[in-house]
């Protein structure tokens, strides 16, 4: 039995408190992680205040998590984990690992997937357990310090590359640099296509195009947009706005894609004329599979791909989310254990 | 100097009366074709009544054309089409041939296609004039009365499966039973695919599965849909009504796609969550290329598929229109010239 010291938000929107709990003897699947560092993300903050009605109190948040492999059960293959490792888990912890999904290698979309943070206690503590198949090794070449944010804002960006085959020969657009679009825009970049950030901040665009942005457009300014009239074969939408979706599509190329990785509060509402004559779509991602998260740390080591984070300790958790909720975060929170 | 004689209608919403044009010399990319059948899609009616604000009087309407090639300019490669061929006019009669689209085998998606009825007269009509391009050869086991709807209707159903890479794995709905969705059925089923009609019509159930398929489920019976939630890998909807496309979202697959070919009259709307969590997308599709046009016609020949169609005289072409604006063709009208 390893005892567990965390910070846990007791019931919806409270503050985190320190918090304690008893970990059951390791179950022959399971990984436990000695958690170095974990990442705070908007959904933390979502679940602390139950937007989704499925929080269950009280919450211990953290799904961006960097650390050691302290245990391992009889049946976590060797040559996978062990115990030593540098691994990384993100906003899912488990998957049945035998329906039809996750023998398609989708895990992410295993009907049974168990979330970090949902009924469970997730890496805002020292140790977070997981099952082998979702734990991610990281790459020598990250630091440990940085990759958690990663975990879940860098594979949500990232998977839909994957999952919409995008080529570096695309055009691709960004709404929002924040939390999501700052990791899109280096990723996007790194990718080879040419990558343009639809902002509502011109302060941010100097930035936007520090972080690998080669063109920004004003998101409010519906001139600008209705400009990039028929240009983009993939616009990502990060933000959880309510926009004006039709200009978006107006500035999609034939074929091109409206993707959603942002949940907008509002129904997305599109005409169906301009869909159907350029052959446009609209569709959502959510975080990808393991493999795709093991592709994507190589990917962005090999091209020194990292969030910009700004560090916290644990002890400091609420100021840290003070700072988020106050969208002061530049761009990702890491909190050091 | 040809002249046509054609039935046209003198201004919006008219009946449509017997009307004579002189066709120019023929330019050495033109193919003409004397018509022998002709096809009456529902958007003939659309345009005549200038639904969408593009129609240009005197309209000649009829793009579902079947007929021989009556003359070439000396630009139109022989091996393509020759004096004698017979072949098919759908949609479009024309594309640039040397944009980024035309050049992808996307013709249609050409920024500058010309559509058979739109500013040029059609196929209500003894001849009709095209760009070689896109005038298909109509396979030999294929009854020329017959594959005209082949030509709109049918590659229109047919190119999602192409664009979408529909496999004969997948289980897929069809919304709507009509001109559209009875030869979507029949292609469906020999695409290999599991194949489910949503229909409002008790009446067409029976019928539906003489058609193709294998399933038929109340399109007006919500818990019917609900019963079929995770099912489908498409969803292709057929109508032109504004449906609840939510509780057709939630009867996707992971993946699933919910797929337009029906231009609702009001906006799409749908839920960001589903979409997320289930990687599900929405989008839509014009009339295929000449190139799926062709491999349609191939396939459609190989195994037996013909739409179901109803046989007027093009003089009783009024006829027609009022039987088809009843709602009452079983399933599409062909005008025998």
């Amino acid at each position: 039995m390893t005892t567990v010291h965390a910070y846990a938000a007791a019931s919806q929107g409270s503050p985190l408190e320190p918090f304690e709990y008893d970990l059951p003897g390791i179950g022959p699947d399971d990984v436990d992680i000695k958690v170095t560092h974990c990442g705070i993300c908007h959904s933390d903050l979502s679940c602390i205040n139950n937007d989704w009605g499925m929080t269950q109190y009280p919450i211990v948040p953290g799904h961006e998590v960097s650390g050691i492999v302290e245990a391992v059960g009889e049946h976590v293959p060797e040559a996978k984990v062990k115990v030593g490792d540098r691994v990384g888990l993100g906003w899912y912890s488990a998957s049945c690992m035998h329906c039809q999904h996750c023998m398609s290698g989708d895990h992410n979309l295993c009907p049974t997937s168990e979330a970090t943070v949902i009924g469970r206690h997730g890496g805002f503590a020292d140790r977070v357990r997981a099952h082998w198949g979702w734990t991610v090794k990281i790459p020598e070449a990250m630091d440990p310090a940085a990759v958690g944010p990663m975990l879940c804002g860098g594979i949500t960006v990232f998977n839909p590359l994957v999952q919409l085959n995008i080529k570096p020969t695309d055009r691709v657009g960004v709404i929002g640099i924040g939390g999501l679009g700052h990791m899109a825009l280096a990723l996007y970049n790194k990718w080879g296509c040419e990558v343009t950030a639809f902002t509502s901040s011109e302060s941010k665009m100097e930035e936007a195009k520090k972080l690998g942005a080669h063109r920004c457009v004003s998101s409010v300014d519906a001139d600008a947009i209705a400009g990039e009239a028929g240009r983009h074969n993939l616009i990502l939408n990060t933000t959880n706005a309510d926009l004006d979706w039709d200009a978006y599509v107006a500035a999609l190329a034939p074929k091109g894609v409206l993707h959603m990785v942002g949940a907008t509060p509002g129904p997305i509402s599109l005409s169906a004329f301009p869909l159907i004559v350029g052959q446009r779509s609209m569709g959502a991602t959510p975080m990808g599979s393991p493999a795709t998260t093991a592709q994507m740390l190589d990917f962005a080591a090999r091209h020194g791909v990292a969030p910009v984070t700004e560090r916290y300790k644990l002890s400091q958790v609420n100021d840290a989310m003070e700072h988020l909720k106050a969208n002061k975060a530049r761009y990702r929170i890491v909190l050091e254990v």
